[in-house]
């Protein structure tokens, strides 16, 4: 199949979802693998897909020999997220580009190694900030670089989930990683994504309290974040929206600057601008973007991803500062 | 006039209408005396009113010679906020009850000493924290303390304020106090209220991004709070409110509890819960209660005030404390 991207997958946890929707939307990839990354993973987030149906991906037990056997253009790395840097790094050392699920690693020596071998390589890692493809989020990320609001100076980001069921490994840190890289990493991502401000500081507190069985899961938690400008940034995250709540979900942004405030709900489908000039404007983003489709129009040379190539990196980084700030209760510079 | 409240007040800054609004309600109290406390201070905002039409206050250019010569049950003092523990010090070593404007200090120094002479002295001192009476921050408490949500968890409160028009000693930090100490100081203390919980330990970060020519006021800044179970509140405030906005201030409060979320948008008349049991049900709190008026019941044997004899100094003390934690850069324990 010459002149088609050709995507393996490695392991099936998480936001999969992306790359298989992306795919099927797109004749011009094909799906040559699928790799269990533990005895018995379930795999049929990715066999039951309706592009494994089209393309009929070779299946492998041993990631490693997919990658030597298959040489995919792009790895789709979605293992316990322990486990993320070792297969991000396993197929960039390869040459081959990633695509994984957040976060990209759970320990800053893990990540920075990886960050090495991808500048190395020369290939391009892209974590799954999918946030960053909502239409609210696109659509206050455009009036902020619009210059809408003025200079953003002051930003509030919320990332409020169900509990629901979750794995047994979210049981413990070693495996889960903690809520800060899994949850309020999008917060810290959309954040930076929209106000277009980087972090310069970082405090940050969490707590489990209300599911004793999962100890290794913070279910609430904050982060206040100093902005390169000199603004501020606060988080929080928990993991306490009732099951009857209308949405998975509560996701929420504000960001106000010296000329107005952009402030988006996703579950109350909410998202509006009030400038000096104008109160309470519904903003509009039209069309939702895939961020497979994204990664995959940069490598055709076709645009510009909207995750940089070095994000996924930063942003981790923050991440798994952050939960240190909180482990150790210090203020950390970023 | 026996069995009457007698009430003076100091200076005209700031809510005294909560004061003098109440006392408009309220037959059995008298406003017996006003007084200056800078040359040509503005008293009309007392002397306009319907109460000073009733009562016909004598007027005073020496606050302390009215203090002796008035002799009143309750002082209110509504100072410039830096003189506030002065005029309140003044009260409570004759004897005299104190209702004054927010912050009662701004000085740890002098908040210390003020508590030390009321203490002494036996009497009642009340800030102003007049959003208790807010009937959505009462419908909210009111489902906390009755365990609709189970045990609070993770607390969330915005202020955001149009800035308008200041007066000059606003751009003193030295007069004015900081905007930690006059605005964040309802969230600090609503969050508080709502909860039921105590702090633990805070870190906070403010500037002035948008006023360089109030540099004393910070108008944009947030705080990270451990409340006393472990659990975590975040509190964002800023003077970034479009003039054209619906309401002068947004303020908000979300309380996370490990059995549901209680959440409050004042701008929006918004009050909602979601339980375990319930999703997305309207919270109404019947009545809006006086501060003035519920100091008075209290004087008169009459039930309890919303706002405890020593909150008024603890939660002055936490917003001292923040605002300390912001200047430097650390962490505070409270």
């Amino acid at each position: 199949m010459p002149g088609k991207l050709r995507v393996a997958t490695i392991g099936a946890v998480g936001h999969i979802g992306y790359v298989l929707d992306g795919m099927q939307q797109d004749i011009g990839s094909v799906l040559v693998a699928a790799a269990r990354t533990e005895p018995n993973e379930r795999l049929e987030p990715v066999l039951n897909s309706d592009v494994a149906r089209r393309d009929q991906p070779k299946v492998y037990d041993d990631y490693r020999r997919m990658l030597d056997e298959a040489r995919p253009d792009i790895a789709c790395v979605c293992m316990r997220y322990f486990r993320n840097a070792e297969g991000c790094t396993e197929a960039a050392q390869r040459g081959i580009h990633v695509i994984c699920e957040k976060p990209i690693a759970t320990e800053l020596e893990d990540l920075y190694r990886l960050r090495d071998v991808v500048r190395k390589a020369g290939v391009r890692l892209t974590a799954m900030f999918g946030m960053r493809y909502e239409p609210h989020v696109l659509a206050a990320k455009k009036a902020v670089a619009d210059g809408v609001i003025g200079e953003p100076l002051l930003a509030f980001g919320q990332k409020s989930y169900k509990f629901g069921t979750r794995p047994d490994w979210y049981k413990d840190r070693k495996t889960f990683g903690g809520t800060i890289p899994w949850v309020a990493i999008h917060a810290i991502d959309y954040v930076r994504f929209v106000t277009g401000l980087e972090y310069a500081t970082v405090a940050a507190m969490h707590a489990n309290k209300a599911h004793p069985d999962y100890p290794g899961l913070e279910d609430c938690g904050a982060l206040l974040l100093g902005l390169s400008n000199g603004g501020q940034a606060v988080i929080s995250f928990d993991y306490l929206r009732p099951e009857c709540a209308n949405t998975h979900g509560d996701d929420r942004l504000r960001v106000a600057g010296s000329q107005g405030i952009v402030e988006a709900r996703l579950a109350d489908d909410f998202c509006e601008v009030i400038t000096q000039r104008q109160a309470h404007r519904e903003l509009r983003h039209e069309g939702k973007l895939n961020l497979f489709l994204d990664v995959a129009a940069e490598l055709r040379g076709q645009g510009k991803c909207l995750i940089g190539p070095e994000e996924s990196f930063r942003v981790t980084e923050v991440a798994l500062k952050a939960r240190e700030a909180a482990d150790t209760g210090r203020i950390i510079v970023l």
